[in-house]
């Protein structure tokens, strides 16, 4: 089940990454730039979750594969995907993944928070500044408002929910990999109906 | 003493945080990204002292009660206080509170350093930084160019001046509550005197 | 020779510094900000890395003089350059010692991060952190987007090559200061052809 778990995480990371590359390419970015972004969104949630729990080294000093990964998905990405990045079916696609992702570093966050001795409260917090922090930094490195404060489909509050389930479902169960999976299969299903009907809050 | 300090303390993050949550409602933002600014404006100086000092877990992590305490300030701000925000004597008394809280985070950033050895002018640096930082943060997630780096009333300068303050009546009387006291007392004077007579610094 | 590196290093922190003031000025800023900005852009890539690898204390709260000597350098800068800051002379001596401090600053992420049993990709990327943070920061403190990530005059790449320049002699000649040297060679040679030739990336 590891192995499924890393599955998991490896395409969070890569959906990060390309929702990355999308604005560093809409900018007019450079392979260097477009590299940075890709890293900044994808990597950025974990190493901030990283650096509030005092955990070394980070995951992606730790799994240098990672930023390897990242280096030829933007080769790769810049050179042969130009086009097709604009297709109606390749985006979905990015916001499948994107939404997979989100769930499992929600996920990632609050489990290794809540097993280090954090209250519950400051757990789901923790999921969710994992989740969503790689894209606030995208946005400020592109100089825009970050896409999760303005009044857009639900995405910090999908990752909040996903958070408590997993908190939920960890402490009644104790079962590890079954806690993270409602945790993703929640936070995706939240994500995909904010999006499918526009849902936004009322406040 | 303790309690007062931490009363003092509460009243600095509260205040924060309503300078933040006033930010994020001009952006028209939702509930969500009220309470990420009001988090970020509220908790960052704190997080980037515990940063630079390797201080874990960091204070918000350990005391829970701030994160919740400001989800129900900003779900309270957003509900209710709509439109008695705009208010002159509820700014007033925003601009109050934030005097003492830059003075308290000044005292404690500039008090936490110089306790862990730090040289006497990285400390007072680190006061500044505990100070200011969260306000900084509040500005560029809001997309604008930082208040403190602009030629604003003193604020940096409040931070830096009491946080001298602190050091020098520490070193004096070695009475960490006294010198705590008559930071916020400084800080909170200067700050007051230049808004009032709004001055500036002359280069 | 280790008086030679750290002349190098201080010269790299006075030139990244002086790139910050001059941004901090043309946006009108007060001796506040701009000591703000010089010191985020002197001290923001090494801080950086000091966080990914875990090192305390920070490399300017262990060298207090470096902040001191920023603070003395913004006084001097904006009391008495204001006008020489202009001359084309002038710009090309804070170019040439801006190459200087990016190689060198490259090859202290590098190394440190290589000698601490980082995996060599890993230390090249944190060598480009280290590199170029700095200003990328100063960048996004005055609301721009960073010019890293514009198509811009070969930067990170510069610095990229200089990494790797530097594992490579280190591992072939277990030399600290010949590999450091020969970073700092080949970045700053590189990046001065990119300025007098405008080269650019292709991608």
């Amino acid at each position: 089940m590891d192995v499924l778990l890393k599955t998991i995480e490896a395409l969070g990371i890569i959906a990060f990454a390309v929702t990355g590359i999308f604005e560093a390419r809409k900018k007019k970015m450079d392979i260097v730039g477009v590299y940075v972004v890709a890293m900044i969104t994808a990597l950025g949630g974990g190493s901030l979750r990283d650096i509030i729990l005092n955990r070394h080294p980070f995951f992606w000093v730790e799994y240098y594969q990672y930023p390897i990964l990242l280096l030829f998905l933007s080769i790769f990405s810049v050179g042969v995907m130009k086009k097709s990045l604009q297709k109606p079916r390749l985006v979905l696609l990015v916001l499948t993944l994107d939404a997979v992702g989100l769930g499992l570093f929600s996920a990632s966050g609050a489990s290794l928070a809540y097993q280090s001795g954090c209250h519950a409260f400051i757990a789901s917090i923790i999921g969710v500044v994992t989740g969503v922090f790689g894209g606030v930094m995208r946005d400020i490195s592109c100089n825009e408002i970050p896409h999760v404060f303005q009044r857009t489909e639900l995405y910090a509050t999908c990752s909040f929910v996903g958070a408590w389930v997993y908190l939920i479902v960890f402490t009644g169960s104790m079962n590890e990999v079954f806690a993270v999976l409602s945790c993703v299969f929640v936070t995706f299903i939240l994500r995909m109906l904010a999006i499918r009907y526009k849902i936004t809050l009322p406040i």
